[in-house]
């Protein structure tokens, strides 16, 4: 994926920057790696956050609706405490018995069903991803892996090789299939999908590959956020089943009450995966991520497949997924997902309704899409999805870009956003587009 | 690898535990993954961390003389204070222009050779040498990979598959080669492992792999600690270079001053690396990792090839680094580790003439090694190392385990650590061998 690929990046030179932020560029070009990228078409400097605002250098404000790490909006004081107060006493790893690590556990258990009963703890949701595939590899004996058309894994090699997303430079793996995302009709969506789904996996066993599993976003938010009807990825998972593959839910993106309707975005499909994968929104900024697995899974061999994560579950990162889990329950964010992401969608759709550039809004609690279009042809335009999230940017609001035609708007409001901060951003939207 | 091949590890039922631990114990195997395995014959249960010393639930003092993660001493208060002051203001990640991660990795970048000129900020040492490996396979073409006997060198997918140290039911991939760890003689060790490593790329011709690279801690802390001579890698570094292969130095072990005469372990063997891995020490206990490589190097598919790691490089996480090298340089540790480092291997030297039981003993800087044979036999015995270092953990000193007979004391005293804390640690082994 060339560099002009990446959707909305700064390109050098594209745009006028100011002393300040050239010397700032040239210094950070000059010791940074070329395969970093920077967001939008003028950077931002950013050096402090607080709730739904983050500040730049210059003292500009912008509101963060881009945010599904520090979901709980920037520097939650509780989540703050809780890491400083953990840093003082102990950072310390998982070859210990610690309370307080055993105590988040539970709490992050009581989250689940109770067959997805044991927890493992990586530091990024990649190394979720790529733990739960080499398991499935292991109890399957199979390396067939079915993904989205264009899903996002992660970044470590087996990972990457499962995420289209990421482009023709980095090779999927030759087990891997690819299944198109619920686009258009919600009608006949679940048995589309599981027809998919069984194309994938017949074409696997015509290449005598064993199916592995599916592994699935379920708001396929890298596709360009489709959330689809409620269950109609469970025909599929009950094909993956009889094949004997594994399930995986990735809920880096989903998880956390991201989706208002429930805590994990599997649970509106009403399916039962084997492996769930946290990450990004689990300590609202600090590095904690994890496997949500069964026992009886793992029994078999888990005497012959240690795992240890220096960081991994380490006191600090435990204490700090605690705290975002209270603050969730305390602040009713769960709930407040709901009732803003409805009144979301239904602002979003009434732009809609009097913008032609504006098509297909969609989205599930906190997690919201909308396909731009060149307004004469109706023709995806990134150029045009380009300018709205960059003249959004310049009026001191974020979001960003995702799909596989850079035209939709990824919109993620931390779960603290009110209906007047929606507002806000509606009324910067209709005035721009 | 069994259960019982764990080195060091608690087995249930093997030694009694209080009615307070075995509750944690049932706790703790009730909720996480069986995959998890527990330090010593009897768990520790540490609630805190100050300098060189843990306090465990029951006020039970304990040396930790196993911490190369806190390695400037738990809870250092300048770490504490960067770590709370970052997390009250910005917890962001990289795709933002930001003068501290600049900053950072322009005082990383000071303490390397010019050549080694760009940083890419991950979260675990697994990370960084999984994407270092992925970008050498990039650049060679090839998948061919030469590591130690038993080396170490991750938990993601990837990096397991050249990691012999997580034993036969973790498979290497078909591209991995083995060269022996130097043992014995230091006389012709250079030569020697050149050799080894030639008859590796000899092998993978025979076998049609391209040598995409060397990958290797210049401790060989996992094959039992075998620091060598100073230089003694070169001769193999120049055959891998000649054959076109890349050099890989994980520095997750060594870096960070811990081998006292150098900051980086690579830098005692005058070798060039083309990628160096970074992590443990890096963040004090914060999850901070890192890899180290040449513009040139990248610069061709740079484009092509993003990397983002949404926790890497976060704003925290590069302030903890930063104050991690201020320490170590306000400290003068690597000082300390040359001075105290030299009085610990004399003394355990001098243990060794008076105790047949500790042979071989060797060390740089301050991470040490010995093996622990029967007093009677000879041989090397798993049985006697397990009791030393049980026996140790009892007096409240903590050590631990390593090497394919197990049988190697594993010593990484915090680089604070003084010549009377050497004492201490030299008084209770001597007393108990």
């Amino acid at each position: 994926m060339g560099l002009d690929k990446t959707p909305n990046s700064f390109v050098d030179g594209e745009v006028p920057l100011s002393d300040d932020e050239t010397e700032l560029v040239r210094r950070r070009q000059g010791v940074m790696a070329p395969t970093y990228r920077l967001m939008y078409q003028r950077p931002l400097t950013i050096v402090s956050g607080e709730g739904l605002w983050l500040t730049d250098k210059f003292g500009n404000r912008y509101l963060d609706f881009y945010n599904n790490v520090a979901s709980l909006g920037h520097c939650h004081p509780h989540v703050v405490a809780a890491t400083v107060a953990q840093t003082k006493r102990l950072a310390s790893n998982t070859r210990y018995l610690h309370e307080g690590t055993i105590e988040t556990t539970e709490a992050l258990l009581s989250h689940f069903p109770d067959d997805l009963d044991r927890v493992i703890y990586t530091c990024t949701g990649s190394e979720a991803n790529d733990l739960s595939l080499r398991f499935a590899f292991k109890i399957t004996g199979g390396t067939g892996v079915i993904v989205s058309d264009y899903a996002y894994h992660g970044t470590s090699a087996l990972t990457a090789s499962v995420s289209p997303n990421l482009g023709p430079m980095v090779p999927l793996a030759a087990g891997v299939r690819r299944v198109p995302a619920p686009y258009g009709d919600e009608q006949g969506q679940a048995d589309r999908f599981r027809d998919h789904v069984l194309e994938a996996i017949g074409d696997l066993e015509r290449h005598g590959i064993t199916l592995a599993a599916l592994i699935i976003d379920s708001l396929l938010t890298s596709d360009g956020v489709f959330p689809g009807r409620p269950g109609f990825l469970q025909p599929a998972i009950t094909a993956v089943r009889q094949r004997g593959g594994m399930v995986i839910a990735d809920e880096v993106q989903a998880g956390f009450a991201r989706t208002g309707s429930h805590y994990w975005g599997f649970e509106r499909h009403g399916i039962a995966p084997d492996f769930v994968t946290l990450g990004k929104p689990m300590g609202n900024g600090y590095p904690v991520a994890a496997v949500v697995t069964k026992e009886r899974l793992l029994a078999e061999f888990a005497g012959d497949l240690r795992y240890f994560n220096t960081f991994g579950g380490n006191t600090v990162a435990t204490a700090v997924a605690k705290a975002v889990m209270e603050v969730i329950e305390d602040e009713a964010l769960q709930e407040n997902a709901v009732d803003v992401g409805r009144y979301f969608l239904d602002a979003l759709e009434d732009v809609a309704t009097r913008r032609p550039a504006l098509q297909s809004v969609r989205g599930q609690g906190l997690y919201l899409g909308a396909d731009i279009v060149d307004p004469g042809t109706g023709v995806p335009s990134k150029r045009h999805t380009t300018s709205i999230v960059n003249g959004l940017r310049d009026r001191g609001i974020l979001i960003s870009i995702c799909g596989p035609n850079q035209n939709v708007l990824k919109i993620r409001p931390p779960l603290i956003s009110r209906k007047s901060d929606v507002d806000q951003f509606i009324a910067a939207l209709d005035d721009l587009i």
